[in-house]
């Protein structure tokens, strides 16, 4: 048991200080104070008021997605965890963390200081800086969609993309479907990663050819499709799977501007199955995440890591959902029109296209 | 809802004669009976008696697995099954799933049949009738270390034998091993597959050479030891990482019938730390799997699952423990009378030597 007096040996400093430090007194030095928290916590001491709300709060921190409204992608998430949480009697926090917050506190400073007893991270990415403090959290840690080895405070979630991938490309492949693309999500992420190599290996699987004309890497929006949709259709793709529905929505667009009829001509699948999916014309079929099942999970992998129970990963399975955007095969002649309009695009500047 | 005179419609057959077949009246044959109990779980029929105990009884079966005592690697899975279930107020029954049991009865319908609500699987390989039976299941069911795909009721529960893996060859890499051996379990097993992948992995992270003779598929027994130990010392193996702790005690002793010592002429690291594990001489550095929290993790998957939150696969982190069985490296001379036995070995039968 880490007392006061532990940490004013260690850092060599009386107690009193070390008390002024914990309790946030005006009178000493802000970066005395932030040596002191943190050593404090390096060496695992919680003062009365943090246990006592040790079994109290816990909070969501959120960064790059959207989840205001039902429509958004993590509307549902937060649903799901909050729900279970405060079934438990949890007190819940939903937090930006922007980049500023990030670079003035530590991680496991920010929690301890504001009595949280664990986070679910939502929208992280490789680049933010907590990425990094998560190495070494001491702090019961659930990430969705990111994964943190050899640190057993922190727990993986996500959906089973190898198995959402193979069910849309065996689904294309069904009603004829050979020169299938794929327009990914944004690149350097874990699970663009991973449903790259899903779609490679379900290509194979059922000895699909793959070209290089036929992937590629945007960003999670419907205007990344423009410079992707002239390559695909240059290949001759009757199907285009994409990393997202709002990805999906933008194909559809680029499609019906070439000529192009969905799912007539081509057939497009989306990702995530936001409720703008089935609103879609045609209504999308798309790889479903059950988002409230995955904010529920988080909460559930998030208490067991507090009882030290060391979760590292929880999936969810996918599913598929069938709807108008996807029919039999047609294959059609390309035309100059369509080959010219891709070596334009690959003049111009390589805007999103990603790892080459 | 599906009723009774929707099964005695698909049948052909009168309400009576379903209902004679559903409650075991023995006036129908056997065969009857059985194809009225298999229609009624396949069109999702419940009978008041099984909605009624549907919320109270979960079933534990176990195949191949030792768990009566506290040494055995099945005892603190169960053990953590059952504790977190009985909190909740499930009655759990532990099972042995025998092969007769397995060809008399269709899983589904024994498990409806005896008013379970889900189960927890241990120890079957893929060999078991009911494994093929697990694809189509449409009851809540959490498999120990076995995945099935695609099928939304079945949940993988296991421990991340690749970062286990990892942990281990860091460990003997660190003391200066570079020849490093793997007999791993029992070969067509999933864990198996996944341990040997993240060894050829991991050594080539550490860009150790792997040569075939450095690693060999063995069982789950201490016996196994003896007809590869002598492969490992020809080629000049001074760390041997093994598939359990059995397989490492045997591995110590058949070390020592050659004259080698442990750790001083050869490191030699098991998997799972079951209570063996630190009474061995040496007391063995192990990776642990945390099996009370296997069992734990494994039932609030089942629950997860029977509130349909469809649960693909949950992983704990395992643990390195250091103990006194590894120790830095002292290369040794590989000398002719090595080379001789493990010569004769490969003439005499190629007993348990495993996939070549």
């Amino acid at each position: 048991m880490v007392t006061i007096k532990d940490i004013a040996v260690k850092l060599g400093i009386a107690v009193s200080t070390v008390s002024k430090g914990l309790n946030g007194a005006s009178d000493i030095s802000e970066e005395l104070r932030q040596m002191i928290i943190d050593t404090a916590i390096e060496m695992g001491y919680r003062s009365k008021k943090m246990k006592k709300e040790e079994h109290k709060k816990l909070c969501i921190f959120i960064e790059n997605m959207e989840y205001d409204d039902s429509d958004q992608f993590g509307y549902e998430i937060i649903l799901g965890f909050k729900k279970s949480a405060l079934r438990d009697n949890w007190e819940v926090s939903l937090l930006p963390a922007s980049s500023e917050l990030q670079s003035q506190e530590k991680y496991d400073t920010y929690l301890l200081k504001h009595g949280f007893s664990g986070a679910f991270l939502l929208g992280f990415s490789l680049e933010d800086e907590w990425m990094h403090h998560l190495k070494k959290t001491k702090m019961p840690t659930v990430l969705l969609d990111n994964q943190i080895s050899r640190n057993s405070n922190v727990c993986y979630i996500g959906t089973d993309n190898q198995e959402g991938i193979e069910l849309a490309i065996e689904h294309l492949y069904k009603l004829g479907h050979r020169r299938i693309a794929f327009l990914n999500g944004s690149p350097n992420s874990m699970v663009t990663d991973q449903r790259h190599q899903a779609y490679l290996d379900s290509m194979a699987h059922h000895k699909l050819e793959v070209t290089r004309d036929l992937f590629a890497f945007g960003y999670y929006v419907s205007d990344c499709a423009k410079y992707h949709v002239p390559d695909f259709l240059a290949a001759g793709a009757t199907a285009i799977l994409c990393g997202s529905d709002l990805i999906a929505q933008g194909v559809i667009k680029e499609c019906r501007a070439r000529g192009f009829r969905v799912p007539e001509d081509i057939s497009v699948v989306g990702c995530d199955d936001i409720p703008l999916a089935q609103k879609l014309d045609p209504p999308l079929t798309t790889i479903r995440q059950d988002r409230e099942a995955l904010g529920m999970c988080a909460y559930i992998s998030l208490i067991s890591l507090n009882k030290n129970v060391s979760v590292s990963k929880t999936l969810l399975r996918p599913k598929l959902i069938k709807r108008d955007s996807t029919a039999k095969c047609t294959p059609y002649q390309v035309t100059d029109e369509l080959l010219q309009e891709a070596r334009k695009l690959h003049k111009g500047k390589i805007l999103g296209r990603g790892l080459e």
